[in-house]
């Protein structure tokens, strides 16, 4: 199996639960927020996907700029913005090539650090991982008492 | 820096971050859950240091008999508590070979599958890093405003 598609077999099982969880929140749901200083559900679901899609951009090209890049989606029903993420990501991540993995990236401006695109997908595994955490909490709030595991296996 | 050096390199990043959320756990939310079918934070707190340790004695073993030893730690703070494991855990994580990071472990019985140390590793981290996703969210509702980001950096 190459190292891509290795990759994204281990994206997928993370993200196929965070599709899970997202595909729990009710309309009545979408703003909630545990706690005043909290990001409400429907930022913090759009943040992790938004998130995933540029880590994986600023591998595929090489330096800091589709960080600043707003990304827009025409789309309001946040399962359908989970799918739509999902696949870009994905095609995305389908088309980075071995020289693209190792090649380092200076990301000292805005992370403090120089980092392999190998290293920052796992940085956008951590992230997803991380945001995914809480949201388990979000949902649990919200009512519901059946959850997946964190993870997807086999 | 060996490939044991930069694994603890990288799990200090998160651990550290998983200790500072700790000490904001006062005495009177030791018990605290989000609601009835969550976690209570000390519970939660336990569980994320003693898994990791014991992923670390499987891979140091390997097979999974340390999953179903119960750890016995006598000190009843968490802050000590904390120190403790991570301490433990960190003089196991340096103990180890390129032998064992690369020799393939099988969990069938336990997580249905063969993974190798290495891999078990990445499992640890991805385990501490989601509970530790949602502790933000407890320690954020025991009224703490001013988090660490999730991962400390540099």
């Amino acid at each position: 199996m190459s190292q891509t598609s290795k990759f994204i077999n281990y994206f997928m099982a993370h993200r196929s639960v965070t599709i899970e969880l997202i595909s729990k929140i009710g309309e009545e749901h979408i703003e909630y927020k545990p706690t005043e200083t909290s990001m409400p559900a429907r930022a913090l679901v759009t943040h992790m996907l938004s998130s995933f899609q540029k880590f994986v951009a600023v591998v595929k090209r090489g330096d800091a700029s589709p960080m600043r890049e707003k990304l827009e989606v025409d789309e309001t029903d946040l399962n359908a913005v989970a799918e739509l993420y999902t696949s870009e990501t994905r095609n995305l991540l389908e088309s980075l090539t071995v020289e693209e993995l190792d090649r380092v990236i200076d990301l000292t401006a805005i992370f403090g650090m120089k980092i392999s695109g190998r290293g920052l997908l796992q940085v956008a595994m951590d992230h997803e991982i991380h945001h995914k955490g809480s949201l388990f909490v979000y949902v649990r709030e919200m009512g519901h008492t059946k959850l997946p595991g964190f993870v997807r296996k086999g």
